[in-house]
């Protein structure tokens, strides 16, 4: 298929948070105590919240600087493409990558609102979780209706106001909640415990997914402070095989049957070894294991399950049948360093060579569309939603690379490789500055 | 290939190390404080060492149990079957199963000979840990040559000595040596240090292969002591990601251009999706983390450096190309749960169906031969090398299942899914009585 036939549906995006968001989403009597940008002496802008400081308030959102820049923190809004935090900057960023919607996981709260979690007062903390999921449902996802699939933060504190969110989420038309990978890591119950039951049913009676970003449990994954930062990033992805381990075999797939899990930018090369070791393993030893999956294989259950997405996996596209044709979706990752914008369409095009259209539907936007409840053609003709369509309407966005935005480098540029360590320090350092 | 014609040579299986190992390979003055398997008031064996008991004398060794009792530990040499310690009968086993090569992993003293390591009296542990590659080399592999590749144990505390002892065991005719999956979980330098170098130097100028355990680093991993225990046994293999990771991106391959990596019981199916993601982390970030590969591809490197191993893996068997055909081996497992002992043919040869002869020649057995440098041809002529001359060698080995060795079981068989936790209380309660 060429890349301007295609139609694209990105599951994994991420928003970074615009200092208005709070604005029009809260009561009154709590409007003083909303999250709040403060730019700093040194020129930095952080979100403060109860007195707690979060100066990374794009995370590696370094979209649209040259490579040799990745490594740099982006400390203010000015050093960012505003399409990370404009609505109407980013419909134009998905038009000029030929995007048609785009799912966005949230930056300074945390993929499951730890910002919120953490909080002493929790119906301070219930109001502010709410008033982004609002903002990011109405405001975020509602302004351009058809453009994305709203994503709702998770009440991780307490399944069962967690449950409420997840039902009062899907009347306002939103079907994905943000999860962890390990709640275990986090302070919570493992998902072998009952104790995220309510949650669990919620979802399968409101047909929502639970959506589960890689780094959502303990963060980066690390070998060595040693170890060039290669090595985590070549990682962090397939780490989420632990989590996706624990789903296979827990009690959740069997006892929900309706239940939809997402692993969001995981990959999916790995994905055929994985359920055949899976297969393998229930075969040796179910006889003393005790694992029972109604006559079925652990693979047939995961593909009844599971929804998984890549950003560029020729080898994934290649084993798909493997893996389940009707699970898999992509991402683009915008604005993240391993982004393909704003060329998604030629670079998927060119790992989708051989693949007979149907599939390449399928895989682009069908699956997506289908397990999310997203019904893109309802608000335009499905011949305006291809990447060459959108691309004609957004065709004066800059492109160019933009050199020296500013912002936090890893370490002294010596030439020696960049270390676990030193991302750590970059890190830590942005928090060494006083707030005002 | 018809699996009586293949050859097979397997580099991945486990020696249970016989009471007798240390009489023929200590200096007299030595000999008292060896090693010593004492029978418990329970019926138990354990070996003691120095006051320290393991009472794990071949850990998962469930080789000829039926299925429901793959979870029970075998607690005496009686539960065991013979070819697990006898080297004779072992060579009957291999017979039977039409196994030409085998590689031996160590069992009490641990994957990096730990037992060793963790003493207080260097000079003793490593009297200690030179008599037993000397039994390794001599007695259990040198009983039949040409039938074994043999697998020297490291001297861990000490990267001058390890070094000599490459050098030693290879004058022996030993061409690889056994180390970590992270030598930072065990307490000691990473391999991101120089500290490892006088290793990597002689295993260079020696043709010796680091061979490299799944479990070899913190032992299993596990995500949740509440999680189903076939969580462990579904992601123990690919875990060692991590550890590829780590080398792939280490100066070690840089540095050191003849050294050779071999993974052992890792699988190879995730390997093509691993490959790409490194290459595709070089390609977006090479400018800023400042990795060099001298021009190449991290893939490309890897070939040059890497052997690998699968069990059963028939994913990997179809993307061999994308791994690199020349660096896949096989391994047959004896006699852990996961072992395909005795029909390991027949189920190699199933997922060899399509696969043209020569490439299979180098996976079952031309790759380990060369790699490890092995020639079994030297010691019995080509023809008596494949599955079928081989079984016809030893057509009387029993291999009905033998139910109720005995053993301890993981819990009560209340038929509840068995958990991490279960098979931790397992192990621990071996601990739990008495020495003598």
């Amino acid at each position: 298929m060429r890349p301007e036939e295609m139609i694209l549906v990105s599951v994994d995006d991420h928003v970074v948070e615009p200092p208005t968001m709070f604005e029009q989403h809260l009561p009154a009597s709590y409007k003083a105590q909303a999250p709040r940008v403060v730019r700093k002496k040194d020129g930095s802008d952080v979100w403060v919240f109860q007195g707690e400081q979060i100066p990374n308030i794009g995370l590696n959102a370094v979209v649209g600087r040259p490579p040799e820049e990745y490594g740099m923190e982006p400390t203010s809004f000015e050093q960012l493409r505003k399409g990370t935090y404009d609505i109407h900057e980013r419909i134009r960023e998905m038009n000029v990558n030929g995007l048609l919607a785009s799912m966005c996981f949230p930056s300074f709260p945390g993929f499951c609102g730890g910002l919120f979690a953490r909080q002493a007062d929790k119906e301070l903390a219930r109001v502010m979780l709410q008033a982004y999921n609002d903002w990011h449902i109405d405001e975020w996802c509602g302004t351009y209706p058809g453009r994305f699939i709203p994503l709702a933060l998770p009440i991780m504190w307490d399944p069962e106001l967690m449950a409420a969110e997840v039902r009062r989420a899907a009347k306002k038309g939103c079907h994905s909640i943000s999860f962890t990978e390990s709640p275990e890591k986090l302070g919570y119950p493992s998902i072998h415990t009952t104790h995220w039951d309510p949650v669990w049913r919620a979802c399968c009676d409101e047909g929502t997914v639970v959506a589960i970003h890689i780094g959502s449990g303990a963060g980066m994954s690390f070998t060595s402070m040693e170890a060039p930062v290669d090595v985590m990033m070549t990682v962090q992805p397939i780490n989420i095989v632990s989590c996706a381990a624990d789903l296979l075999w827990s009690r959740v797939l069997k006892e929900f049957p309706p239940i939809k899990f997402a692993l969001s930018e995981g990959g999916i090369g790995w994905m055929p070894y994985f359920l055949e070791r899976a297969d393998y393993v229930h075969q040796h030893h179910h006889a003393w294991t005790h694992q029972d999956f109604g006559g079925k294989l652990p693979s047939e259950v995961w593909r009844e399950h599971m929804i998984v997405c890549f950003i560029d996996d020729p080898t994934g596209v290649k084993n798909r049948r493997d893996i389940g044709l009707d699970t898999i979706t992509w991402e683009c990752d915008y604005p993240h360093s391993d982004t393909t914008w704003p060329t998604a369409p030629e670079i998927l095009a060119k790992s989708m060579v051989g693949v007979p259209d149907d599939e390449v539907h399928k895989i682009s936007w069908e699956n997506a569309m289908r397990l999310f409840q997203l019904d893109a053609f309802k608000h335009r003709p499905r011949e305006k939603c291809t990447a060459g369509a959108l691309r004609a309407e957004s065709p004066d966005v800059d492109l160019s690379v933009k050199s020296l935005q500013g912002g936090k480098p890893p370490s002294e540029s010596d030439g020696r490789p960049v270390t676990t360590s030193d991302v750590m320090k970059q890190l830590a350092s942005a928090f060494a500055t006083q707030a005002e």
